[in-house]
């Protein structure tokens, strides 16, 4: 089974190792997103392993209507299928079905709604989910819950919270029947649960207390990142991570920028999952220690520099600057390629530095430094989170 | 200065190697295509080499018009600016004047036309086209000329044929000048002469006469493959390429699929170039030693067998071929790259194992082997040439 060993602390931050039948993971640690088993841009998991990353994480709900959770079981599992012998993380297929799908409805027993490709009718509930993650093997699967909107009453809030508590007992279950089935693909499958509440502290700590009583294998904070302010979300975390585990993993769930990064641990999270260094690499949008390059600028045209000197990324090692905005004006997908492992480098390697400043007792002082390096090159900023 | 090798002959083929400023090519030999300093389908200069690529060939009018010779010639040229030490060559920017652009007019001097891009007037001679390809700075840059409808009359092609002569001569001219002068990227820059004359072997004849008489550092047999049978073109080597001198390199191209390749080299054919291995691979199309497969068909669902058992390719070292259909269904651009790469290598190691055979003087019955072996798979040839 899973063991997490909690090495070093400072103020609230973490520095941990979570042992996986996929391995061992340092934390803290920026998961890599490949939303459908491979990384948007190009990215194999072969460059992934180039690029320092130590878990992939997959979208429950584009792998089930695509190719499916069933064909990828009878492959072999995730891991086999991509050819990723690391820890992967599964979503629980929840904020996939409340984002994109159309038609819903709610009920106690799961979520009705219809597919975003052929619109043909489904239902999803923490049964579901957990057998679809189950099929798929993953290292980590996600409990089902819902995310419900920065903006919602304070009673929808209260109840939709209510029923995500019932749905993780139902995920509990299901998942302990499941890893005892004779053909179950990791049987040694763990489980996350979910903190919500939205932007109520008092209903977050309260179900934070609640479930850390079911004694699952790591918690999320999810729900933030969805419209309130940096602010409202750093208060969420001051609030609530203290009510889940210590001596468990905390991940909060899409964050984030660099910053944000910085924070969340200084907060105790470990494990962090974003879009932005990829989706941005995929706009041209780089990221560098002073700060975002959106190198469609034309003042790039004829520089030679990479795009960060001394990075030693596949394309920093290689590709000018000038080189890779001619790509992406000229739409060349290798343009794209190269920003998205450079961006994937740049998290994956700030999260190195994260870890050994916490092992060498300056976390505090290494976050103060990156923070400010980053606003004194705040010029592109505007361009993107 | 260049200097040709021929090492060895059988009947008509020919084993050389050519020594360029930019290293050694050996031939027969297959050049990549990277229409603007790229390999469409992500794949970079680094993987060039990985997959085994002498000579890389760059469309002159792409970069002519997107980002700009004069722009890359100021960063140091295209071989500084795509980081690829190895062999260039350039195209004239011909063939896509007159494919792509629009309202074009053909006159003594040059065509003038339309920019694909923006609608603005260009005009484009034999001078232009040499003094971008000296700004681009490759290390063979291909005459101006104009490449006749197969189905164009006697008259019309005697004409232009004749036109294009006259250009090859100021082509010369203006490369020579360029070579001399101070700020040259590259001033042993070559130049290759190319044959015309549409389906008329008599007018073919002549030109390759006439042409050969200019002691140029190559020749390439142009205007085939543009809609003519296999037979009609095959009937055109067997006739022009002995008007060609045999210790120049020889060039055939845009040209083809494995079996014309084969056809080609027992033809005298040292050099070939075609964008069927990436366009196809961006289709799902892969080469195997029995012929094309199609991944897109749902035979393949949960194949767990590389593209080709023993291909040493990237993509088939570690990927099945369920995986890439997956990601090709998925329209994530991992899938193209992984069969982009497949096609090229198997392009690039075909013609390794034509060299090794006529190294050991058994050409013609490797060439019988590998045509069998296509045809006996020729269930899938129908989707793609
Ligand atoms: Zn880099
Ligand atoms: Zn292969």
């Amino acid at each position: 089974m899973a063991k997490y060993t909690l090495m070093k602390t400072e103020g609230r931050a973490k520095r941990a190792q979570f042992e996986t039948v996929h391995g061992t993971i340092q934390t803290p640690v920026f998961m890599n997103v490949g939303t459908v088993g491979a990384i948007k841009g190009a990215v194999s998991t072969m460059d992934l392993k180039d690029i320092g990353t130590q878990v992939e994480l997959s979208n429950t709900y584009h792998l089930h209507v695509r190719t499916g959770d069933k064909l990828i079981k009878e492959f072999g599992g995730l891991h086999k299928f991509m050819v990723w012998d690391r820890p992967i993380l599964t979503d629980s297929g929840g904020f996939q079905v409340f984002s994109l799908a159309g038609l819903r409805k709610i009920k106690e027993e799961g979520v009705y709604f219809q597919s975003h490709i052929d619109g043909h009718k489904i239902f999803m509930g923490p049964e579901e989910s957990m057998q679809i993650q189950s099929n798929l093997g993953s290292t980590i699967a996600m409990a089902f819950d819902e995310c419900p909107s920065s903006v919602a009453s304070r009673e929808y809030v209260q109840a939709s919270v209510d029923r995500t508590t019932r749905w993780l007992e139902r995920c509990k279950a299901e998942m302990s029947r499941l890893n005892g089935l004779p053909d179950t693909v990791n049987k040694e499958q763990l489980l996350f649960g979910i903190n919500q509440g939205a932007i109520y502290a008092d209903i977050r700590i309260a179900h934070a207390d609640t479930i850390s009583k079911l004694d699952l294998d790591g918690y999320a904070v999810g729900g933030l990142a969805v419209g309130e302010t940096h602010e409202q979300m750093y208060h969420i975390l001051d609030e609530v991570v203290p009510h889940l585990p210590q001596n468990k993993p905390t991940y909060l769930m899409g964050v984030g920028t660099p910053a944000n990064i910085l924070e969340g641990v200084a907060r105790g999270i470990d494990f962090f999952d974003c879009v932005y260094p990829s989706r941005n690499g995929r706009h041209g949008h780089v990221y560098t220690n002073r700060g975002k390059l959106n190198l469609f600028n034309a003042k790039y045209e004829l520089d030679p520099s990479p795009i960060e000197e001394g990075c030693q990324c596949p394309a920093c090692q290689h590709y000018s600057r000038a080189y890779i905005r001619h790509l992406l004006k000229a739409k060349e997908m290798l343009g794209m390629r190269l920003c998205v492992l450079h961006n994937l480098y740049f998290y994956n390697h700030l999260m190195e530095e994260i870890r050994d400043a916490l092992d060498q007792g300056n976390f505090a002082e290494y976050k103060e430094m990156r923070l400010a390096g980053f606003e004194e090159g705040k010029i592109n900023s505007r361009y993107s989170k």
